[in-house]
């Protein structure tokens, strides 16, 4: 009994370390647009020969925080079609709402699915051929999302008596602007914590926008309504 | 006389191959995130120690392409200022357009201003000071482009009599969707690319669009579509 119980525990905490490298390795990705597994190491307080048992590679730990995000975009996904909706309208805000909230409750980890490319697989110094490729990459499955997305569009519009012109240009339009609507409602969080604070990071470029003029939360809500006025559009053509 | 010619085609070499390391550095950014200094100078086929010359560091490699992303955007800015425009429509679109046309024209470019941020300094390996900043760094000067865009949009809606409600929610909405556009086009072009060679990345989301269904062309003339009725909206408010 005692036994199995130390084995779960031991367990927890290797799944509470794996979340812990994770994270610190998003932040980093974030911060510097890249990871050193040396750095890592140090940043979490552990060997790079312990950190290795987790990830053995950067590309390992890119692709395990991809992995992440793909889980919890599918899980979204599959949640919002099974949801009941009022009408098509309401139907493309929940999605938009749940990709802003899935961006903005994680910015690095959306970064890293969005914007940050998969370091190059390992060379062999000498024969300079990658070298085999890690259990992360062996179970990865790209699921083609763009592709999903726009059957359950077009599903849901067919549901509603909807006629979409063409729902893939319609889908990826909205997916434009909820991407760069993400990007910009981050870019408004950081300026307002450096407006806060009166520090101006030396690269970044500065702008002072006070949140009485512009919050992130009245420019998100200022977002779906004007998603609300394009899908009415759509609706109504 | 020959010496001095001499002189300035050696010039217009050191040139030249600055250019190039810049490009090199940048397609290596879009590629795998991140550039090592030695993977740089193997695929340029100099030495470290010659690329060490032209820039000192890879942050110092990311201020260089950024800078040269600002001094774009900022002439970019300035011509569009001086630009005789119709109507205050036809203004945002020429931003919209122009904004789109530099995103496009150099994608890498784009990426690195926008969505990579810049390698952290380099620390001494012994005391963990950070080592003396590069001369591109002590050279950049962050010019707020945001802030100058939100005083150009003002101006030019008071030379057009438009009242903007909230100048600054006006253009963070219009920049949000430039940018993911933005995005969305290059999605679009890389996935037309897998398309026609019916290659697919093993790690990057496939989703096969047909260019007769969705070209990067008429996803762009659609945005800025998009872009017109929302103006127009605001216009006629």
């Amino acid at each position: 009994m005692a036994n199995s119980k130390q084995t779960r525990s031991r367990g927890a905490d290797k799944e509470k370390l794996f979340e812990k490298i994770l994270d610190t390795g998003k932040d980093l990705y974030v911060k510097e647009g890249s990871v050193g597994m040396r750095a890592l190491a140090r940043k979490l307080g552990m060997s790079q020969a312990n950190l290795y048992n987790y990830v053995e590679s950067k590309r390992e730990l890119w692709i395990a925080i991809r992995s992440s995000a793909q889980k919890e975009l599918r899980k979204r996904m599959a949640d919002l079609s099974r949801q009941k909706f009022e009408n098509f309208t309401t139907f493309c805000l929940g999605v938009a709402q749940s990709f802003l909230e899935f961006a903005s409750e994680d910015f690095p980890r959306f970064s890293i699915w969005e914007f940050i490319p998969p370091p190059p697989l390992v060379v062999d110094k000498i024969t300079k051929i990658p070298k085999e490729i890690g259990p992360f990459e062996r179970n990865y499955n790209p699921s083609s999302l763009i592709n999903r997305g726009i059957i359950l569009f077009s599903r849901k519009a067919k549901e509603f008596n909807v006629n979409l012109e063409n729902p893939e240009r319609f889908y990826f339009y909205l997916y434009g602007v909820a991407v760069g609507a993400a990007q910009a409602e981050n870019e408004l969080k950081l300026s307002q914590v450096m407006f806060k604070k009166k520090v101006v990071d030396p690269i970044f470029e500065p702008f002072a926008i006070s949140p009485d003029t512009l919050s992130p939360e009245t420019f998100r809500s200022y977002v779906l309504e004007e998603i609300k006025l394009k899908v009415e559009r759509e609706v109504n053509r």
